[in-house]
């Protein structure tokens, strides 16, 4: 299934990028610009597709970045240290930010006759974002097989919203992604912060999978 | 409700933010420049923010407009003469438009803390846009309910869904819209062409409607 893949650069979704390239699946990887700190991510989603041979496709939304701002994502809020929680993460949500993403996706495939999109949603994501639980998923397939009736029809692939961020790391060895080229950190830096909660949340997964991480951290271990 | 209006300056959707001010309702325009030929909607859909004194949110989403291309309205094809029929019809779709154009509304209305998206599809173009249609405006405000749960919720308004463009021209001389000062024209020329499929449509319903149509055309009444 030709597979266009949305990737952020971080680890969840390079390690999908490897999986879908492990099967055959993977078309071409699709990054957002929507004015985040962390210009990183585009660098390894770049890295990433030149390691695959893909095409790269990147798309400025920053002007839609701009209309969403108030996020910490989007540059005027510091971004909270620590680990997630139902408050401090609230902080990082950019209002619809997976619905618009997949519904580019969607038009973008459309016109490349692609047969699938691919998102690396996962389940420690639910709690707070709405937009990677499964009703949520399976909503926006739906609606996208009425908004592309009559036209070239795509499927929606998100094989890692019922799992966590272990069995992405367990991926991550299994398909022989380079972590280190990787970007998850929220802040920036030249180095990942291992403070932040995506660094945490990042080091916490590849510890319970028992994968060796390669990742210079700022701040030691977090 | 305080309603975010996608509004392209054309008589559909000048209409509903005349419709949507005379009830209070109206909070801003959301217009999108996705590289389209027909600039001259961009500037009427101004004209009408400026008269109604809403705020007007232009989102330059030409970046996206160009991976969308193919289409007849991002400027690769000519565009079909004479009215819609199935085949030259696909030639002014570009894919996934709507969708995309409502989840980036909902990010916009849920950041700005409004109650409601509102757009002006209408039946007339049900039986080649998909995305016009009543099962996918139903689709599409359930997804958002899943997507921004536990966040701002947002509605979604299609009071024509149902209507043909008819009784849009009707409520233009109900509410007063200068129509001479909406762009429905895909040509961009200075004046309307007067017989590409959307100046056809629009100089049937207003003569359907028993509407004075004060709008000049290029080649006498289509």
């Amino acid at each position: 299934m030709n597979t266009l893949l949305i990737c952020s650069g971080g680890l969840d979704s390079v390690t999908l990028a490897h999986r879908l390239h492990a099967h055959g699946q993977l078309a071409a990887l699709l990054c957002f610009d929507y004015g985040q700190r962390h210009k990183k991510e585009i660098d390894a989603a770049r890295l990433c597709a030149q390691r695959l041979d893909v095409p790269f496709i990147l798309l400025d939304i920053s002007s839609i970045g701009r209309q969403l701002s108030g996020s910490a994502l989007t540059g005027d809020v510091d971004v909270p240290h620590g680990f997630y929680s139902q408050d401090n993460m609230q902080l990082t949500v950019v209002p619809n930010r997976n619905a618009i993403m997949l519904t580019i996706a969607f038009g973008v495939a459309a016109a490349r006759k692609l047969e699938a999109v691919a998102i690396a949603v996962h389940g420690g994501d639910h709690f707070v974002y709405a937009d990677c639980r499964p009703e949520f998923i399976d909503a926006m397939a739906g609606m996208q097989r009425l908004a592309l009736a009559d036209q070239h029809q795509v499927s929606l692939l998100a094989p890692y919203v019922e799992a966590d961020k272990t069995a992405i790391a367990r991926d991550a060895a299994r398909y022989d992604v380079p972590i280190a080229d990787t970007w998850s950190c929220y802040e920036g830096g030249e180095l990942h912060c291992g403070r932040c909660a995506t660094c945490l949340e990042r080091i916490e997964a590849l510890a319970l999978a028992g994968v060796n991480d390669p990742t210079r951290y700022a701040h030691g271990e977090g």
